[in-house]
This record gives structure tokens, sequence and C-alpha cells, in this order.
């Protein structure tokens, strides 16, 4: 999987990450990969949903994978939840 | 589908919703669905991730579904994504 197939959510607006799932497509990947941590998640989700029903055409949900990061902050590890919504234009 | 397997997330404090989730397998659900819509999403994935790491053993993740629902408010109809994560014990 090359790494620029991946979009990170943070915490623009939702649409800049829809914008940047959809011209991953326009330039040829087969894969996207959505990932976000925290809070940001709900917005992950958001730009999968809108990219597949308001943008790309033959484009699917592939896979979608949920996991626990360790994270270091000021005050320590704390435990981070983390999504990655796949995303394919090749058929079932 | 039994609907009492399904746990709904909301704004409380993340750790209600684990308890109702082990609550739920310990009362001998097979199955639990976490649901959660536009910002509680985030928290729908803490509360799988803290269960499943913390609390339950012998149970995974068996499938996450994102959709799009269609929601009244004041101003009109909106679009709100959501999430399910079902969580099973039955082994593969």
């Amino acid at each position: 999987m090359n790494k620029d197939n991946t979009v990170f959510v943070g915490n623009k607006p939702v649409m800049n990450y829809v914008l940047a799932v959809v011209t991953q497509f326009s330039n040829g990947a087969t894969e996207v990969i959505i990932k976000a941590r925290g809070k940001a998640i709900s917005r992950a989700v958001d730009t999968g949903e809108i990219a597949l029903n308001r943008f790309l055409e033959g484009v699917r949900k592939k896979e979608i994978i949920t996991s626990t990061e360790e994270i270091e902050t000021d005050s320590g590890k704390t435990n981070v939840s983390s999504i990655e919504i796949v995303l394919t234009n090749v058929p079932l």
C-alpha cells in the first residue's frame, strides 16, 4: 500500500478530507485509506460517507478496522482509539 | 437480533457504555451491537476497544458498518453518519 493513498483526518472542515479522497481516486488510486484517531474518528466516518454518497461512483467500503494505539503525552502514555476506513474501486 | 442486545452510545462517560456491553454478555448475549450517530461515533469506537481490551475474554469484532441516516431537525432534514460495531463471543 502506497502511503500517499492514506488520508489522515484531523480537525479541519470535513470537505477538505472529502476532496483529498476524491483527488486520490481521480489520480488513479485503486484504494484509499481514511485514518483518524480520537475525536476525529467521527469526522473520518463523515468523510467516507460523503465521498461515497455524493462524489464517487463505483467506489465501495472494502474494510473498516478499529484499534487502540498507545501515544505519549506530557503526562505519560495513554491509549487512544483509531479507525481505518478502506475504500476501493475494485469491483467485488 | 434482539433489540435488547443493542447499546446506544450518547454523551455519557464511556465507562457507562462499556459496562452496558459487558453486562449484556454476562447475561448470556452471544452478540452485542454498539450503535452511535454523529459526534458520539468516536465514543462508540472507544466503547468497543475498552470492552474488548480490558473486560471481555473471547469476544471479537464481527463486523463494523457505517452508514448515513436522514434526521429531522428544526431547520429541516439533515444527514448524519452512524456506526454499528457488532461484537460476538461465537468463535470463528
